[in-house]
């Protein structure tokens, strides 16, 4: 067959460890997100294109994959094309993300909605985006949305829940960097820049961690921005009176935005929250809060959000407030090792050719009922290379089963692999 | 907006109550196959569309939705559209079952699996079928597959292994129907049915649950064939001998494959397997033993297999040995009710507007760690219905924070619809 044997560019099969890998870890996300009050929810991995690409996905829009029209005569579909018509010939695409399809999920079903809606969804999504390391064309988000709450007891929520997870994954040393889109508003007021370039010297501002202070005043200035005092607000505001416990913020911080990030630290003392005022993220639709998964290991975040009050109101016709968080499952998973402690419980059964399968399958049987997870697996002349793999495989003990051993309680458990 | 606030036509949204009926089967069908020594791997949902459409599919193969190529400039589109070149057009698919993608994984990895590999694949599948009650355009199917087992140990294993699952999922009274394709062609020599024949008379013989003898006797005249002793056959075949200690069958049926199927009862006396000599199964791509779960309450099956050896080698180039068991995962759900075991642990918060935040959260984050599912809600006038809601989505205990509850001891805690 003239077609390559691997799977579509950028995408990715997963052998039965990385599987059971990504399998424990969405079940720790799943019942701690569950715990805390969050229902879990799942649309179709298509949606309508026009729907899709109705502006509020940003540039993501421009990396759905289209899907063709079905029963598309050849003509009809050379048509569409010839004149551009792109709807005509793809009418509904793959999901690129997953804040789009619940803004229309909500919009169908808030008559069957509570008041105060909390989402769960995790689900792969598609970005026909170049291939580079960590970047791939399917991959799962891990998502919690509260739709309705206005108040602040949402991004509480939002983030007990997702520190909760991470916890219960054992990612110890996360912090969640916390910052509000009034205060960067705030911030560029008091460098007096042109509400036009307020866009472009937020992307300069996101850079900061990367490029430094001085690298940060030489691209405002490129922008034409004066830039008098920038370096001195960089600096102080790296602690901002955070820290402390009566913190006094320069006049210049909005103080409703920075009394509310004070109240969220006093809600949570267990969480490591961290102030940062050069915190930007990326998507245009946030409104209020903003946060990010920091690692102190890692140089890029594990996940983040924020609130989004004027998303929803564009599919429903009516303004609903609406904040999210969503976990970065495949930078999560890769940081992950395998779970070593199931092995212990998973044990393969070597036996020789000709060994009657109904006393195999008896001999199975027994150990499954005692909890066991089971493999057997025929004698091959290397047994050490078929031991090997299913070590790999996450087995801990394995077993011979003899030509004449009848019952489960006979076989020698060996420890696997270590 | 203009578009309608919609799923696709045949595909549904899941609410939360639907949702976690979902999720609780699926672990419990995950976990009973993993015990029985089955590995879980993912694919893609989108293969190479050369690949999709390489003849395996069956009928399937039509019912593909094709994604357009990226970056595909109109001009180029319409040239492809026009010269009817689909693969120019469109490059990928979404799969329409998880068998020819398992092929297509066999044959990228074969090194990395061991001998004989015994996989689970749960996921969704699309199909662009006229959407009707029960048939929707995404659906997910629970497939395990033996491949590299020539023997009987394979369909012993997946027998027990969807037995289990579903009997774990309490789905009691279930029977297993058992033939093998060996028994059809020598029931079809022993009508002299012209080879020719042979693939139309199947398709009647299909039919008798629904026909009767009479039916099957009529239809198979209509197609020219010599229908002296086939009532007879039918008549006697019911019953086969199948039930008695020392089986004596017809002459003419297939003694290996009739042998086969008693040593498959033999090694599995915990499963109601029941004979049927009539059972054809679809797919053209079966060789020997195939099989389907019935329920007697429904008139459809539940799932189905059969081994199919040679099918892998058409990816691979070599021949090997394969056979697979899918559970129908719809209609398993459709039969479940919601679980109820976990609403006791489930409990609803309605807290007074005005209610400090930092109180609610740390009420709930007491509760959650004593094991419990929390939500908060404000309270509302409808305060009746709002708690309907909440026993809709699984939640079955509810308490009121008073303005001066602090500790979770002193909630009164009450039942939930009911």
């Amino acid at each position: 067959m003239a077609t390559p044997v691997t799977p579509p560019r950028g995408m990715r099969d997963f052998l039965p460890a990385d599987k059971a890998s990504r399998e424990h870890a969405l079940a720790v996300i799943r019942r701690s997100f569950a715990a805390h009050g969050f229902d879990e929810i799942e649309t179709p991995v298509m949606e309508d294109a026009a729907r899709l690409h109705s502006g509020l996905g940003g540039d993501n829009e421009k990396l759905a994959f289209a899907v063709l029209k079905r029963g598309l005569k050849p003509t009809d579909a050379a048509a569409a094309a010839a004149s551009g018509d792109l709807l005509g010939l793809a009418d509904l695409g793959l999901r690129f993300d997953l804040t789009v399809p619940l803004a229309r999920f909500y919009a169908t079903h808030r008559a069957e909605l509570p008041t105060v809606f909390r989402s769960i969804q995790i689900a792969p999504v598609w970005r026909a985006e170049r291939p580079q390391k960590g970047r791939y064309r399917q991959f799962v988000q891990c998502d919690i949305d509260i739709i309705g709450e206005s108040g602040l007891l949402a991004e509480i929520e939002l983030i007990t829940a997702t520190a909760a997870a991470l916890d219960a994954l054992g990612l110890t040393g996360c912090s969640i960097r916390v910052n509000d889109r009034r205060i960067l508003t705030a911030l560029l007021a008091h460098w007096s820049v042109a509400p036009e370039l307020n866009e472009r010297a937020l992307i300069v501002i996101d850079k900061l961690d990367k490029i430094g202070v001085d690298g940060v005043v030489t691209e405002l200035a490129g922008l034409g921005i004066a830039t008098d005092g920038v370096a001195d607000t960089l600096t102080q505001i790296a602690d901002a009176g955070w820290t402390a416990a009566e913190p006094t913020p320069p006049a210049w911080l909005n103080t409703d935005a920075f009394a509310d990030l004070l109240a969220l630290r006093a809600a949570m003392p267990e969480v490591r929250l961290v102030f940062d005022p050069t915190l930007v993220r990326g998507m245009g639709y946030y409104t209020g809060t903003i946060f990010e998964i920091s690692h102190p290991d890692l140089g890029y975040s594990l996940g983040g959000g924020g609130r989004y009050d004027g998303m929803i109101g564009r599919f429903l016709g009516t303004e609903v407030p609406a904040c999210g968080f969503s976990i970065g499952f495949e930078r999560i998973v890769d940081l992950l090792g395998v779970d070593a402690a199931s092995a212990e419980n998973a044990v393969v059964l070597v036996y020789d050719k000709g060994t009657d399968p109904a006393r195999l399958v008896a001999l199975k049987r027994t150990l499954v009922e005692q909890g066991l997870r089971v493999r057997l697996e025929q004698r091959t002349k290397n047994v050490k290379a078929l031991l090997e793999r299913a070590a790999g495989a996450g087995y801990g003990r394995y077993a011979f089963v003899g030509a004449d051993a009848s019952g489960a309680g006979e076989l020698d458990f060996r420890p696997l692999g270590g």
